[in-house]
């Protein structure tokens, strides 16, 4: 289904442009290059439009906004629409703050994204204008689980009508729609949300795998989606095996990605479409 | 002695707000998740506040302090103040430039923190208002040893009844004190000083003890301090087994810290009073 | 031919001012703490010559340059020439946009760089003014290759000459050369293309070599990227035999430089000189 997506990554080694925060941001470039893409960080007024220009796609992500790099990424965002670009927003921690939710409805407004991916209480909020979080992660009540998965796929086809883009959102099982088809990816392991940056980096890989296939965004998203996680979960392994914790866990993330082949991808996706 | 506290972090899982430099956030962010806390690292003013409000501690480090980072470090600690949360000073480089030692002076009139934690240069620099430092590490000539410790315990009391705060001073021996009671630390490795992030790492992780034990903060600063020292034995001992090097180090640390529990802790700790 | 130039670094213990980027900065403090040297990361115009003052040696680096910073590079940059320390110009991206291509070029006119390092289409665009890049990684069609080594080798002097700075031209072949005399060095694995930050690195570990032997700028500019390149080698040889990817490749890269020796040093280096 997603064998030529996950291909295409390796083989059209797209250049993707984070504006991004400074938390996760090495974490971002080197699963990048993990992939088989490349990264460039920019955010500079001054710059950005160029920087996007020359790329094949765009990722955002407020997880350390401040006024001048919000500034960036309207500028940003509107070029790579322009050119016809992908462009991904993660609203990291929309709910926590005035600032971020103000500035996640304000960029959706005024750009049109290619994808949208959070957790689900971040997505809740985009969707209601408000919301809470518990800081950067979801509120434990929000959970999306195999009792309400009907209900939460119904509404996220929902907000993808809404924002008309694929909206992606990730937790213990994760959802990728657009408004008419939804699959359901039960890939990943909990040890995923014991490191900082696997949501940030995720959402740098969708703007690769959009970048690289961008004539079938709800595939190429759903496949790095999944992608993801079977690293999550190969990860894991290792890192038990080694008797390890999550500094080696976070490390064996990126070994993962970087030697994922399309027939391990294969052999582990679990992917139901609903 | 510290059993309850070391636990409370785990069980409490306390959310700590970082404004902290770029150098180590990533790993500040991943040693709290490693320790069981949660962070959010946000420093634009217009949120601030708000951020301070949801979580149960804040953490603030001038390692790479600016202008408009300060501005955000004064009104997150008010704020913090005004709500009773635990507020930690890192004040990394104090001695080095005019601005570090101003902007950690200038922090402490304004803002009544709970602890200060620094190297023992940077701790003298902020008791007498100027000092010397080797960049961000301790001047030789200042250090803490079996000689001089009743001397240093004596300086360290002193400076934590100034300052209204808890102090702790890290180095080869570790000193946390009230104006009544010092803890004497002699847990850690020289490895320890060998990577970026330690310092930093451990004033994220007192925030996040403080935050989970609001009753007993120099126990908990305590704890935190023995917590850290003991991960840093842990890792070098793993680095040496596997012929790493500082790289493997910094990995293991943290591996430690997400695997450290109540017995290793209690068999570990070295502590005294005095 | 280096040995006191190696040796020299963990003995002097130089301490390095980084304006650097928010991607790779945590990446170049370790490496400079693993080769035995010691950073400080600060970029505020109201501290930067007061940190320069304190420090043996300045590294720059654009690789996310803003208004704010770019000042300080300036700042720094003239201060340390004042004070006849080295600096060290990485031009990160000089051809990917023009706000890089002009910063560079109004650095170099500005001040006068030790060393400038990049890679063969950054340094091309400086000399010319103008040029292409894919992002922040080199042309394709820019390569040094054993066909066009020699004219490679020419153009370096020439540019050296022009800027008067010892150049370094970083890729799978190595050239570091003054206006006289070029050394090829030829160590070095392309895995180090996969991970971010190894430019950065070499940059900064480029500014402690230069600072430990302020007699001798082309030889410690030439150890230094062999240092360089020789514990990408190792690193590889590790990665293999642990199965490992990118992620264990860039922890192993810091591990070989902090357990280089001055043997395996010797007994690895590739140089010639033309």
């Amino acid at each position: 289904m997603f064998e030529n997506i996950f291909n295409n990554v390796s083989k059209k080694h797209p250049l993707v442009h984070c504006v991004t925060n400074y938390v996760t941001v090495n974490d971002c470039a080197n699963i990048l290059l993990a992939a088989g893409a490349a990264p460039i960080m920019a955010d500079d007024i001054g710059e950005v439009k160029e920087i996007t220009a020359i790329c094949n796609a765009l990722a955002l992500n407020i997880g350390t906004l401040n006024e001048r790099t919000i500034n960036s990424m309207f500028a940003a965002g509107k070029e790579a629409v322009r050119l016809g670009h992908p462009v991904i927003l993660d609203p990291v921690g929309a709910g926590a703050s005035a600032l971020r939710t103000d500035t996640a409805l304000r960029l959706m407004n005024e750009i049109n994204f290619t994808v949208i991916r959070g957790n689900i209480s971040e997505i809740k909020t985009i969707s209601k204008g408000t919301g809470t979080t518990r800081g950067v992660d979801a509120d434990v009540s929000d959970a999306v689980t195999e009792a309400n998965l009907n209900e939460a796929v119904r509404f996220v086809k929902e907000i993808s009508r809404q924002k008309n883009a694929v909206i992606a959102v990730t937790g213990a099982i994760d959802i990728v729609a657009d408004s008419d088809k939804a699959y359901i990816i039960r890939n990943g392991h909990p040890m995923m949300s014991r490191i900082t940056g696997t949501g940030c980096m995720l959402n740098a890989l969708i703007a690769a795998y959009c970048g690289a296939n961008t004539e079938n965004t709800l595939d190429a998203v759903a496949a790095s989606v999944a992608a993801m996680g079977i690293c999550g979960e190969i990860a894991y392994e290792k890192t038990v095996g080694e008797n390890g914790g999550t500094g080696t866990f976070r490390i064996r993330l990126i070994d993962a990605m970087s030697n994922l082949d399309a027939e391990t991808f294969w052999k582990r996706i679990k992917v139901e479409i609903r």
